[in-house]
């Protein structure tokens, strides 16, 4: 592996961690605890691991000899910047514990426990990854945890490695999971632990427990670096529009986060245009009414932010997509035999007036999307769909109609641009360095305190970090019931974007502002070596969040 | 406005400047000059600027007393990250000079100097944007200053405000204009100096006497930047292949300096395709061969960089573009009465053998741009064409084709990007704000010493600052009599990439390894702070090119 001069600078770098965690460490067990929701289904589904207390991990006056451990770590779901530091850490803690100490990484996610498919971790190794981005050093993957099989499947190599704790380092779902697992490996009395780690760039893996989970906050600098630079060039140049998607598919944290890091224009948030019940139409109006306003001033330029899951939530485009999904199940054949250039008429002659009326508005392109190209189960894939490219012809086609009518007099061009893979393996920033280390280092004390069903909690981080509280929280307090695929399941609760959270609140105030005012920030890349307060500084959302 | 905590650390920084430009300077004249090519027919055009010679600043033993200069200043073209140091640099120099000097910057480009837009740049302002990315503080534009009316109605407001210099920073049109403006001034004896500065992020701004265009080194980071991250995505997921382009329409220089920097699976240059007159059929199957490899390994993901320009580049593609305006041009009406769905068998039926087959060989939406899509000249907009899905969508098929005849067996989905607007206005890294700087610096020791038609330059970058040469350079020793809408005109020449040049000769010594062994470097993003191996480092190109 060839590295760049950054990367071996910044693997020199010693992740800062919690005061607690410096020597010897003990764990205070807090008081009993209940889920958020939903109390008697999930105890029942959960007997062996509900209802444990939060624990807190304080500084011991002495060390304990405690033997040594081996245990193995998967990486599930999505890419997250600082991965790679979590096992470090748990690493190192596992070494601090007992020299002795072993670490298996189970390869491609999930699929690598149930496949037997593993390397050891060892120091060599460890070191060529501290402080880098990606999931390379082991890999990750999709498949799910689910079924008794698998977690038989997987007790065999855990027993045969004599693993004593297994670490799963994912989402709500891996999370959710991780602790279904521990309570069947409590259950069945083979002893195995099972600790969870909070991993989501999209930033909807928190609760009052959980103030953040990692990669959140490294993305989003990401993000907001380019978006920042295109803002410069947009107001050097003052002859374009940028229409800028960013990933986040179930939740708009990432899209609010880069608006107050960058002050855009504009920016649409999902959770409102939910709850507001805004239609498209009210979007492209609300755009192009920003553009007709700015134009007024002489200034034919903007920036417009989109969260990627936009479309879903879209009270018309939801009734829309699934009238599309149930016609098109029952017609597949009928459908398929009509000539291409006649399909959009038929299609609107079957739908109902509303969705009829909402399909014509739609252009060309995104209407041959929605009948097209369907997933495996006959349904529409939204994730395909160039929102980015949608907002900008419809906007653009409004403001022609206004420019027809004489209410708009500006020139309109746009651009689009969409980021995700930019930014979810960059390598970690300061915090997300920080606080994975953290993470993984506190993973090895809850198996050290031979602990199970809890996930790694690191709070207190808009301080500095020998302030932070390393402890760890029971998963099922994180859960609710919810219906998933028609059925009820215990899940860890998704964080939307709250409407009554002082980050929205603080976009809201001040949106006006920045959409007829250039009121651009450029937050430029992430540094890793100059002055704290460029370097250490969380995002805007969690201190927002933190600020009492 | 808003700034970023690493803005208002990034103003502090003092550019690292050549000695020779940190006391008393004196102008040292070099030999006299001639033009690259086309000898008598450029000194016949620039009687009074032609053959003079290159100057070298030195230190001086002591400051002679200067009177106070009023000069302007013109930002040229599109944005590149820098600007801004140039004229800080400009104005520094200035107030050496005097204190009581003054700086005006015509806004919004050329078209400012002819419409006497203008404001006064005071150090209050010039301090806003030190070090800062973007054109913002002034503006530029694309006016092209080529008409005597323009020079005469810029005389105008330049004899009024007193100015003695005009600095045009620029690419290589605006430097020829530059030197045309200069040879007229001095004509006309109405004593206007001009200077020109290099500016290019596209890098094909260079020669014997120019190392490099400002620009390049900023944007080539940012680019490698997120290509190094989406490589780590990539190598972490192992399951898509990223088809990324990146801005340079006529020169490849970017996309090499970014395979340089990131060592990607596949690189195409543009001169390479040109010079080897390959077909886009060549390049499919190039690319479609390093997937099929790669698949046989098991690694079904992979990177491939493409230069915007590259479809004007391919032979039979410039062919193909060039009879369909020229048909276009002649039957626009009875084209456009032909039904849409008639019209690409239309054109097929309309061109010659060699291009209907080309045309019928490429995928819908790109077949329907190349007819639809056209400029107010009738001309097919190449820059709206997306090389990169083309690529990616051509590749596919092709392996679809090789999959039926068992010559394939891998998994192929693909992800495109578009790298340009996120690095044309990012905030100078060291080196370019130092070597803005200095050049913006360097301009006023020209103007002091009453020099008009040089380009400003300092040379040997490649060592540490203090050992640069400032100096100047005649700009009527880079240029060559070139064809231009039917004229000979007298032009710097482009620079392309060179097949035998260093940094080509280095990718293609390394290209088969990088596309079947995973090689990725991943620079991450540019650091202020940091130690110098990793904040001063110049672009690889710049490095190999200089190298003894």
């Amino acid at each position: 592996m060839t590295k760049s001069t950054l990367q071996i600078a910044r693997a020199a770098y010693e992740p800062k961690v919690p005061a607690a965690l410096k020597g010897a460490v003990k764990a205070v067990d807090g008081a009993k605890t209940q889920s958020v929701a939903d109390q008697s289904e999930i105890e029942k589904l959960f007997p062996n691991t509900y209802g444990m207390p939060v624990i807190t991990f304080e500084s011991a006056s002495e060390k304990v000899e405690t033997p040594a451990i081996n245990a193995g770590v998967i990486l599930s779901g999505g890419q997250a910047p600082g991965g790679h530091n979590v096992i470090v850490g748990l690493f190192d803690g596992l070494k601090a514990i007992n020299k002795d100490s072993r670490l298996y990484g189970f390869l491609m996610g999930p699929g690598g426990l149930v496949d037997h498919n593993y390397m050891e971790l060892t120091a060599d190794i460890i070191d060529e990854y501290r402080n880098t981005g990606g999931f390379d050093m082991i890999g990750s993957g999709r498949t799910k945890l689910e079924e008794t099989a698998q977690y038989d499947k997987g007790l065999e190599i855990l027993k045969q490695l004599d693993i004593k704790a297994l670490v799963i380092i994912g989402g709500d779902d891996s999370n959710t999971n991780a602790c279904v697992l521990a309570e069947y490996y409590k259950a069945n009395g083979s002893g195995v632990q099972v600790i969870g780690c909070p991993k989501t760039i999209d930033g909807d893996l928190k609760n009052e427990q959980i103030e953040t989970s990692f990669g959140f906050d490294t993305a989003c600098k990401v993000y907001s670096e380019v978006i920042g630079n295109i803002q410069r060039d947009c107001n050097s140049a003052r002859k374009y529009w940028h229409f800028i998607k960013l990933m986040g598919r179930s939740a708009s944290h990432i899209a609010l986060e880069c608006a107050l890091q960058t002050q855009p224009n504009v920016c649409i948030i999902s959770e409102e245009v939910e709850a507001k019940e805004q239609s498209l139409d009210d979007i492209i109006i609300q755009i192009a009414t920003v553009v007709a306003k700015r134009a007024e001033q002489g200034n034919n330029f903007g920036t417009v932010l989109i969260p990627e899951g936009l479309i879903e939530f879209i009270p018309a485009m939801k009734r829309l997509i699934a009238e599309l999904n149930d016609y098109l199940a029952h017609h597949e054949a009928e459908f398929k035999n009509i000539d291409k250039t006649e399909q959009r008429a038929y299609i609107i002659s079957k739908l109902s007036k509303e969705n009829a009326d909402l399909y014509a508005s739609l252009p060309e392109g995104v209407a041959r999307q929605l009948t097209l190209d369907r997933d495996p189960h006959g349904n529409v894939q939204v994730s395909l769909i160039e929102t980015e490219k949608l907002l900008a012809e419809m906007v653009s086609n409004r403001l022609a109609e206004w420019k027809a009518e004489g209410k708009y007099k500006g020139k309109f061009a746009s651009l689009v641009h969409f980021f995700g893979y930019e930014g979810r393996c960059a390598a970690p920033s300061n915090y997300d360095a920080d606080y994975c280390y953290s993470l993984g280092y506190t993973a090895s004390c809850l198996i050290a305190a031979g602990k199970t069903g809890y996930m790694s909690s690191i709070r207190n981080t808009t301080a500095p970090a020998s302030e932070w509280i390393a402890g760890g929280i029971p998963v099922t307090m994180m859960m609710n019931m919810e219906k998933r695929h028609g059925e009820m399941k215990p899940v860890i609760q998704k964080a939307l974007v709250k409407l009554d959270g002082a980050p929205f609140k603080t976009f809201a105030a001040n949106r006006d502002n920045w959409a007829f005012n250039t009121e651009y920030v450029y937050p430029g890349p992430i540094q890793y070596f100059g002055p704290t307060e460029v370097c250490d500084q969380t995002t805007k959302t969690l201190a927002l969040e933190q600020a009492k």
